[in-house]
C-alpha cells in the first residue's frame, strides 16, 4: 500500500474516532438535561416538565444503540489496536451506563406525575433538590472529563461519589422519619424516597463514567478497587 | 503462511472463545447461587449465609474484570469479524449485567443482616421468596438459553420479565397498606421493599442478557423493542 493510502485510512480512522466521541458527548448532553428537568419537574412539581422527560427517553435509547452500532463497525472494519481499543470498548461500557442513567431521569419523572396527584406539603423536596443538583453537577463534570480524557479529575468526580451516598443516606433517613410521625404522608415519601434512590444511581453511573475514562487513558481497570488504590494507580501512570 | 498454520491459528481462536464462553457461564453460576443464597437468607433470616453473599461479592467482581481483559486482548489479537465480534461486544455487555446482579444479590444479603436486628413477624416472607425463586428461575434459564445460543427461549424468558414486575408491583402495593396499618413496621417493610426492588432488576437483567443472546445470534439488536416486534424480528432471522 501506498504510504498516502494508508495516510488516508488513517485520516478516516481518526475522524470516525472523532465522530464517535463526538456522539457520545451528544449522548451525555442529552442524558444530562434528562436529568436536570428530572428534578426541576420534581421539584416544582411541574407534570409537563416531567411528561417531556419520558417522552425523550426514547431517542436516549436510539443513540445507544446507534453509537453501539458504529462501535462493533469500527472494531470490524479498522481491526483497531491499543489506545483506539480501549477508546471504543470504554464507549461501548459507557454508553450502557447513559442510558441507564436516563432511565432513572424516567423513573424520577414518573414520581413527579405520581405526586402531581397527591396532597404536596412544602418540606422534602429541598433535601431532594439539592441532591439532585450535586448528581448532576458529578454527571457534567463526568461528561466534561470524558471529553478532555481528564483523568485526575476522572478521579476526584469517583471520589465525590461518597458524599453523594452520605446525602442519600441522610433523606431517606428523614423520609423514614416523617413516614413515622403521619402515616398518611407514606405514598408521597415513598415516591420521594424512590427518586432519592435514583439519583444515587445515577452517581453510580456517573462513577462508572469516571472508571472508564482512567482505563482508557492509562489501560488499568480501577474499577471495584478503593479510592487509595486508584490514586497511587494513577500517580505511577 | 501455510494452510496448516492458518488452521492451527484458527483452532486455537476456537478454544479461546470456547474458553471464555465457559468463564461467562461459570460466572453466571457464581452469580446465580449468590442469588439464590441471598434470597434463602432472606426467608429464613439467615445472618451467616447473608454474609457468606456480602464476602463472595468480590469473587463476582474480579470474574468480570478478569474476563473483561480476556474479551478486550483477544479483539486486538484475533481481530474477530462477523458472528465472534458479536460473541465478544456481547459478552462484555453480558458481564456487567452479571457483575450488577451480584450487586443486587449483595443488597438482599445487606437486608437479611438489617432485618435480623428487628423483630421478625411471619408475614411478608411468603410473596417475597416466591418472587425471589420466579426471579432466581429466570436468571437460570437465561444463562441456560446462553450456554445453548437458545433465541426462542431468549424471547420467552424476556417475556416472562412481564410477570416478574407484575409480581414486584403487588408487593410494594402490600407492604404499603403493612405501613400504613401499622406504622412500626415501616423499617422492617422498607428492607423488605428494598429486597423486592433489587429482585426485580435481576430480572431486568436476566431480561438483558436474553437480548445480548437475540444480538449474538441473529445479528440484530432488539433492545428497547416490544415484544411483537422482537418475536417478528426472530421470525425472520
Amino acid at each position: 500500500m501506498a504510504i498516502s493510502d494508508s495516510q488516508h485510512i488513517s485520516q478516516e480512522f481518526e475522524k470516525e474516532l472523532q465522530d464517535i466521541r463526538t456522539k457520545v458527548l451528544a449522548m451525555g448532553g442529552l442524558v444530562e438535561q434528562q436529568v436536570a428537568d428530572a428534578v426541576q419537574s420534581l421539584k416544582e412539581a411541574d407534570s409537563e416538565l416531567a411528561q417531556g422527560v419520558v417522552r425523550k427517553d426514547k431517542e436516549v435509547n436510539k443513540m445507544e444503540v446507534a453509537i453501539d452500532e458504529e462501535c462493533t463497525s469500527i472494531i470490524a472494519l479498522r481491526q483497531p489496536t491499543a489506545g483506539d481499543l480501549r477508546l471504543i470498548t470504554a464507549i461501548l461500557k459507557a454508553i450502557t451506563d447513559l442510558e441507564r442513567i436516563g432511565d432513572e431521569a424516567n423513573s424520577i419523572a414518573k414520581r413527579t406525575l405520581s405526586l402531581a396527584e397527591q396532597d404536596r406539603p412544602k418540606k422534602n423536596y429541598r433535601e431532594i433538590s439539592v441532591l439532585g443538583n450535586h448528581v448532576r453537577g458529578i454527571l457534567r463534570d463526568a461528561l466534561d472529563a470524558f471529553a478532555r480524557m481528564d483523568i485526575d479529575d476522572a478521579l476526584k468526580i469517583a471520589k465525590e461519589d461518597r458524599n453523594i451516598d452520605i446525602e442519600y443516606e441522610a433523606i431517606i433517613r428523614q423520609l423514614i422519619t416523617y413516614m413515622m410521625e403521619d402515616p398518611r404522608s407514606i405514598t408521597r415519601s415513598l415516591d420521594l424516597m424512590w427518586a432519592a434512590r435514583s439519583l444515587e444511581r445515577i452517581g453510580d453511573h456517573s462513577k462508572n463514567l469516571c472508571e472508564y475514562i482512567i482505563y482508557l487513558v492509562i489501560g488499568k481497570d480501577v474499577r471495584h478497587l478503593s479510592t487509595k488504590k486508584k490514586e497511587k494507580i494513577i500517580k505511577k501512570s
